[in-house]
């Protein structure tokens, strides 16, 4: 397991940032023995009455039983609540369980219910870790009483470490928004070394602010954000039975609530928000499994957002570029290919490629100023751009991956799970 | 490039297969230099007057000047035709090569009606290896007189190692059936290492018989079956900007003309060539780069035959399973993945797993007679089988693939190409 220990070359410096206080919220972690020995694997966060809980989630058909117990519940939160709770275990993804798995969450939700005095619908639990074994949830249970004595407003770090998987590094990201001259902070944490993980782990994101926002616009906004950020990174095209963002907005900022998409403190907000989103959905990339450098693809001139976005990820997702990538080699074939088995609308003859500032290809053909040696240089950038514009119409999308490597092999085929 | 000659484990014993000669068909090949040296690079092969022909090709919106002009001639055959040729060169693919690629295959096709004295329309040429380089066309010229004068009925074999690219050993597969008391050869070559290789190298097939059957019903019968033969294989989910499939009858068998595909030649017909396509393709992706195993992905069961088959190519490709695969590792836990990301209609609890005879998961859950020391075993075998049902429907759906290993990222990524 050795190397799995070494943090990403791509990984922040400095190490966990910083976050402001989100008032309103409290963490706690502890080692609930799920699977993992010698590290925290259980967090714990209550968000105090009268907050706004969204989410997010996997649209896989095989996914998990805490994501369905969480969608169900999203549908009928009460609006006069007395609060919620999010609990999280990494070690075991509790999915592909049967009908155990379905009762696991149940006895757990219950439990917390009991132990924190909230309905159990304002309960929501994830787990994240191999799949088709079954949840020791009295562990999970018996560590209740520990983790609700602990609870501490400032311990979201210690929270980001106990989902980790085979993460390498804990992932947080924050920002102060000021709205009405009030403070409003909005803080994240997240999990995922890629979509996936040796043992099906999977990406888990917790988002928490103070803004006074409804139910509803918390849900939309949201929506929409996840759009242009977590559903625009690719590690390796597999998608987990476990992906879950959940937010939390607790209101105690005391601005006026924000009701309407169009008013300015929702601008605000969700500039915040964003920001926080694709800090969040970077770090993932960064500590893609096996990751040594961190590509952008940015497309545009598509004539519809589909044809630029499936261009996008058909570059992101292709073992060919991937490959190229990790060694440093400028080998642009291999995007015409990605572009040309995309299924996107685009003209041979319109298309131009681009790495970082150096224009590769246009009018059907490479460049005549394209210099290999100049674009070889490029490629031994740690952050790189691949630019395309297809020359259709206004439509762009922008993707993030990493590259495909030895220890990507190494980590998924020379370990047993 | 040491580590590219060493044969791939998964190929055939024995070399090339001892193939009988199809009437009406004669080859030769030559080392033209278009880029490989020491070894030859260019085909020929030409085919007797009143011949059908039929092909399929990528469906890459970026495909390669050759792919582009056999298309248009294909549907516009004269049926009181004076033969055909097929010129074939590996090392450059004149693909994203602009209009002056365009130009390059006019002035091939030329010259070979020059030399061969056939219409231009009656010619098909293919390019497979690097993309964007304009293909050096004189020299393929210069070699038409020495392939004309060469040309024999028993060098197929010397045909199928010259369109070679990264292909670590050459493919050919034939048959002969029996229809009204007369013998009638089918035989066939491709290359490809996966849909793709370091330079873009591509799948190309090209297969003779001396049956007589109508323009319009080889075509059919060839659209039908590349439907369950090629387009069910993958090496890593990336498609060339080359491929294509050609078939040519001669009818020189003397066999009454098959023209309906209801009569029983057509159904002897259409077993045999169906026998040399999977033959191909398989050994196709027995040379995928890198690979050491060979899967089958057997999936039934399904609602619609798009699920089974969805199923099966998301399974096939997903790089966890493929690592698991080379890992010897039962991680069935990534075939449930595979399975809902797939975007089918499933059940959890209506799945069931099998590798090889072992069931391993069923009602939503492993099996609860499932033994991992008698899966990690079975996951020792260079051929396996994966089977699921989804236990909703009759539809089902077959796809094979291989193992992706150091190898696969040695070849694509440690070589400049």
């Amino acid at each position: 397991m050795s190397k799995r220990i070494k943090i990403s070359p791509l990984a922040p410096k400095g190490g966990f940032p910083s976050l402001p206080i989100v008032r309103g919220v409290t963490f706690s972690a502890c080692a609930s023995g799920v699977k993992y020995k010698d590290r925290t694997d259980t967090m714990l966060a209550t968000i105090s009455p009268l907050s706004s809980v969204a989410g997010v989630f996997t649209r896989s058909s095989t996914r998990s039983s805490a994501v369905l117990d969480c969608q169900d519940k999203l549908g009928t939160l009460p609006k006069n609540n007395s609060g919620f709770a999010f609990m999280v275990n990494s070690g075991n993804a509790n999915a592909f369980t049967g009908k155990d798995g379905d009762l696991s969450v149940k006895k757990l939700v219950k439990a917390l219910s009991n132990s924190l005095n909230l309905p159990e619908i304002n309960i929501f639990t994830s787990s994240t870790g191999v799949i088709g074994e079954l949840l020791p949830v009295e562990k999970l249970i018996n560590a209740i009483p520990y983790l609700k004595t602990s609870l501490s407003a400032d311990s979201i770090a210690s929270a980001a470490k106990a989902i980790m998987t085979t993460d390498t590094f804990p992932k947080g990201a924050g920002v102060t928004v000021v709205i009405e001259d009030k403070e409003v902070n909005i803080c994240g944490i997240a999990k995922g070394s890629g979509m996936i993980a040796p043992d099906m782990a999977t990406m888990l994101v917790y988002i928490f602010t103070d803004a006074n926002i409804s139910q509803n616009l918390l849900q939309k906004v949201i929506s929409q954000l996840v759009k242009e950020t977590f559903n625009c990174i690719t590690v390796d095209s597999d998608t987990s039975t476990s992906d879950t963002l959940l937010v939390a907005a607790t209101g105690q900022a005391k601005i006026t609530p924000i009701v309407s998409g169009k008013s300015s403190s929702y601008k605000i907000f969700k500039g915040g928000l964003k920001e926080v989103m694709l800090n969040l959905c970077h770090q993932v990339v960064k500590d893609g499994e096996g990751a040594t450098k961190f590509l952008e693809v940015a497309v545009s001139g598509g004539n519809r957002k589909k044809d630029s976005h499936s261009v996008a990820l058909s570059i992101a997702n292709s073992p060919l570029v991937k490959t190229a990538l990790a060694g440093e080699d400028p080998n642009w074939g291999r995007i015409i290919m990605a572009i040309g088995k995309s299924g996107a609308q685009v003209e041979r003859d319109k298309i131009s490629i681009y790495f970082g500032d150096i224009l590769v290809a246009e009018n059907g053909w490479v460049s005549p100023n394209y210099n290999e040696k100049e674009a070889a240089k490029y490629m031994k950038n740690q952050e790189l751009v691949f630019y395309v514009d297809l020359g259709l119409g206004s439509c762009k999308s922008t993707v993030w991956t990493c590259d495909l490597t030895h220890s990507y092999i190494s980590i998924n085929a020379d370990y047993r799970s």
